[in-house]
């Protein structure tokens, strides 16, 4: 059984952040908070959300697994103002999920999570470098470098203590350094490590600009991004596979 | 002869109104106000709209009939910021209607009205249910019906007292109840019908969210959908005829 | 050698300014300021325009020429909000400009001056009609001439001392007549002449709603528009030729 209440800006939020990397998902309506891990079709981003119980205003589950059209129910979702309550109800019988919003119900027919891609095991990585920086930061860059480049990099410079991320497009470059004093907080370590572009945009569609973002690096490493949602209840964590470096 | 000065807002919601379901109409020009019937191509949908003399600034006009291009029309009006006064003025000998707007003078070839659709009848229907409800119900209803399927049903439960929307999808459905709490009145009585959405959706454009829209209903019957314009002094009525229930 | 701080809002208007009509251009870096000259591929608009060392935070200079990608520099600029400092930076080595705001770096590649079309001597000339008019005003001639034709006239009644705009489409005219009290100021002199809505439309775009616009009209001669950016410091001056009347 499942049965919940909750803010329509906290389940935009949390399609939303799933939404960027895939169309549909599995969700797992644990007893204390549903679960939902995710990765794209060419295996490059992942994706692994919490939403505890704590950020609904009622939430009652028993470890149920249900597949969900994304896109529909960020459409449905999206038809609420966001502060409304959003009602959720499963259908054991017929497999349905009841979305009510101030009486206006829908059924959402749920899909067969067998026929969903497999969710990924995002790997326990010990990267050598943490920044923590703000949601408009991250957007600042990735808004150059796509002015420039298909591609980004992202680093450390261990000496000079600072993260930086550069672009090389065949004529103009980006290049953006950011000291301890320009960050929330910064480990440095040895890092460096090249991404595509288009995966980093659509993650940073989802982080709010005032989120603070942990980023983890490495040499030649995936990068991870962790950031909160609901007001710190719930927790998202982004992973994206490094392109080979030229 | 016709001359009057009207405000921009009041003429907006007028074409608009008419708008959502031609491209062309006649404009009856009576001693005690303005006119309008139209019927879309598929005679289908409906209007009739009276703008009376009281809704305008200033009003003179004798009994004329004039055909005119409302596209152009609402482009025209549109122009003008919402509380700026439009100065409208029938050319006899030219058979142009000239407009102006804060000293810009806009001079429209009008439309022989022979060459326009004849304006419909809309019938007298003495229907069993009369719905009071608030324009944005009605805009939420059919957005989300719109999720799911092309067209919608409207209907009255007689015992339980309440007034219902439901779309049916191949997978996914909508349902939204109102009872006589959450509606501003409801006569009740024996009605459903279905109709089409996309008539509903261009009907819908044209009613203001916090106006108060008396649908009248029956059993396979059409929907006549009434409400004002121009701070209560103009209305207008739509007619919609029902589809064939499976 | 150039080197510069100017507030973001001030460098948009600018760029702008001159990018309503070209791609490409070259830009003199005078020691007192930096100076734009460009004119259309077919020849019929051109654009003079200074912003003086005043109208920057910091400004050192020497002289120098460069050509630009206006629609690149036109991106960057457009990241940062409007109060917001832009850093500039020649490299004279690698002839590429270093654009640098809140940290963020952009390389941007110099185009060869020599490649771009050469730059137009606007002529002097003595017009014997000039208008002063609000921006908005031009903004709404220009928008409804557009729904009627593709050409306007522009003029002066000396007699009747007053302004006058139209347009005349297959069907409908459009006509706006601006007396002393309409106008800023007006200094009366035969003038008509007939233009290209296409470039008015462009060069309307980069004219501030609230700017006090200077028209210089004549008999079938060019229309010259003055106006002031960056707080009145400063100054765009359009030419457009005329088209020849039928």
């Amino acid at each position: 059984m499942f049965k919940a209440i909750v803010r329509a800006d906290t389940l935009q939020a949390t399609l939303d952040s799933v939404g960027v990397l895939v169309d549909e998902c599995k969700i797992h309506l644990d007893e204390d908070g549903l679960d939902i891990r995710a990765v794209d079709p060419a295996n490059v981003g992942m994706v692994d959300l919490s939403l505890p119980a704590s950020a609904f205003e009622s939430y009652e589950a028993d470890g149920g697994l249900i597949g969900v059209n994304l896109v529909r129910l960020q459409d449905i979702a999206g038809m609420a103002s966001s502060d409304q309550l959003v009602h959720l109800e499963l259908d054991e019988a017929t497999r349905k999920l009841r979305i009510s919003i101030d009486g206006l119900e829908y059924t959402l027919a749920l899909i067969d999570p067998e026929s969903i891609r497999e969710e990924p095991d995002l790997p326990e990585l010990d990267l050598p470098a943490d920044i923590v920086i703000e949601g408009r930061d991250i957007d600042r860059a990735v808004t150059a470098a796509d002015m420039v480049s298909d591609h980004i990099e992202l680093g450390v410079d261990d000496e000079e203590e600072h993260f930086y991320v550069k672009a090389q497009g065949d004529t103009d470059d980006v290049h953006l350094e950011l000291g301890p004093e320009d960050l929330i907080d910064l480990v440095a370590g040895p890092a460096s490590s090249l991404f595509s572009l288009d995966y980093l945009e659509d993650m940073n569609k989802a982080i709010p600009k005032d989120a603070e973002v942990t980023l983890e690096l490495g040499e030649e490493f995936p990068v991870k991004l962790h950031f909160q949602i609901a007001e710190g209840e719930g927790s998202v964590t982004y992973m994206l596979a490094p392109r080979i470096q030229n």
